[in-house]
């Protein structure tokens, strides 16, 4: 028996084969300006911004990022399957004026590309960007989708209470959320170093760690753009309106590898099909 | 502003409010037989076995656990989002007898409680055991759910080649899989330290871990009904087909506090709704 052959068909096909496959002109390249890179003690973790959506909160996280307002402090609560929140937590810090939410936009001057499958929570599901979002477009409204990897602004009741304490989704299941708080960006990656934070108890505090010393820190919190243009990382997301990103989608919809002699549901869900992300490392020991 | 406020208003409900408002006839015992204890380098993992759904692949764990086949190998392939995967990898250890599928099994004779909301993939969704299981009525069959927690065996093309390697679903996204694969278990406590696994990378030998001293190792599987009763851990599940898991499945659905200001779909999906579980600790202080 061949157990490497086990291993290998359990996951289908490889976010890599399509990336192998693709052109240059299926992928864009995000500006330094949208790409926050979080440092945390296991790793590095990216998020892409997205000022299409909200920009006010994109603009207050890339000042906040300036004024290295989160370097210090912690991920003081998180949930498992849930959120992994940072910031302050409390008001020893001065704070900064409260936000507008940007909870939701105008369809209407987005480039939304439709899954062509149901949704549970929303009229019509597909991405704009790369990233998930919901449309009502009898409302003529669309909005981003809480997902694994999303981050958003925290708030109090008021909807327009959000100022620096941000979360990042760490399961599924926040759906409800939508519409309610505003998500800000998406990690792209290092996921997996937001998934190894120490954990606090829903029940205990509701998530909040209590011994502070059982906080992981934020390390830091910067901004590609505000580093020396040699330390910027580059990183690329695929097109989400051409076909390699059509294709990519119909490999998570059709699985029809011989591993699958249940032909599964063709449905796609907009939050686990986001728009594959590169990291494009320079060669430059060319003469 | 009250931060603490903002804080905890994010979270909605928490399951310690439902278990402290359910009697005790509204939980079950898990029985040691069905107790599965995975160490790992950063806690206990545990797992209910599922024997009503996958009776030989319950089994199998247990003998296994029993052999202390396990103590000493490795999650040799993990993927951010996706699963753990554990077990030998290669064959340096004897080959147990490959299993029939236990992919899925009749309807009839299970307690099947519906959530009463859509299902993406499946006609019917509900829980059996506080368990998430899909059903076709038509086809009189029932199935349980790839959910993140889920534990299920590995195999090759051919899906009678179930043996040992075993894999946990630690991100959403993996429905897909539902009836190709036999889930024997779900874990209810310590998944958190299955979300601090080291990652391999799927674009590189499809998330195998190629140094083997990044693997982090299982330190031990053992079936509770194995260890000295005293030391046995005592879990209770949540029955689901009583008032306490209604008013739990409720507080799911209608979200009605003042801060949803829009309401949320009211929608709950069976994989996030699974039956509450509470560990119970003697305090034998008594005279």
């Amino acid at each position: 028996m061949n157990i490497i052959h086990k291993m290998i068909l359990v996951a289908g096909l490889s976010i890599a084969a399509f990336g192998a496959c693709a052109n240059d002109g299926d992928w864009r390249t995000i500006a330094p300006n949208n790409l926050l890179l979080i440092q945390t003690p296991y790793g590095e973790v990216v998020v892409e911004l997205n000022p299409e959506f909200a920009p006010h909160h994109a603009q207050r996280i890339r000042d906040l990022a300036k004024a290295h307002f989160y370097d210090g402090l912690s991920f003081y609560r998180v949930i498992d399957g849930f959120v992994a929140q940072g910031g302050r937590e409390e008001g020893d810090v001065p704070e900064w004026p409260e936000l507008k939410n940007e909870n939701d936009r105008p369809l209407e001057g987005l480039d939304f590309v439709p899954t062509g499958s149901p949704d549970l929570y929303a009229p019509e599901a597909g991405h704009v960007g790369g990233f998930a979002v919901a449309a009502n477009p009898d409302a003529g409204r669309a909005w981003l989708m809480h997902c694994v990897g999303s981050m958003a602004m925290a708030r109090d009741t008021d909807p327009d209470t959000g100022d620096t304490e941000f979360y990042i989704v760490i399961g599924p299941g926040t759906r409800y959320l939508d519409r309610n708080l505003t998500i800000f960006g998406r990690v792209i990656a290092g996921m997996e170093y937001v998934q190894r934070l120490n954990r606090g108890k829903r029940a205990i505090g509701n998530g909040v760690i209590p011994e502070k010393d059982k906080r992981d820190p934020i390390v830091a919190i910067r901004l590609a753009a505000d580093l020396p243009e040699v330390e910027q990382p580059r990183f690329e997301v695929m097109r989400d309106d051409g076909q390699a990103f059509a294709d990519y989608k119909k490999s998570k919809k059709v699985r029809d590898a011989a591993f699958f002699y249940r032909r599964p549901p063709e449905v796609i869900e907009a939050c686990n099909v986001q728009a594959p992300v590169r990291r494009l490392i320079e060669n430059d020991n060319a003469p």
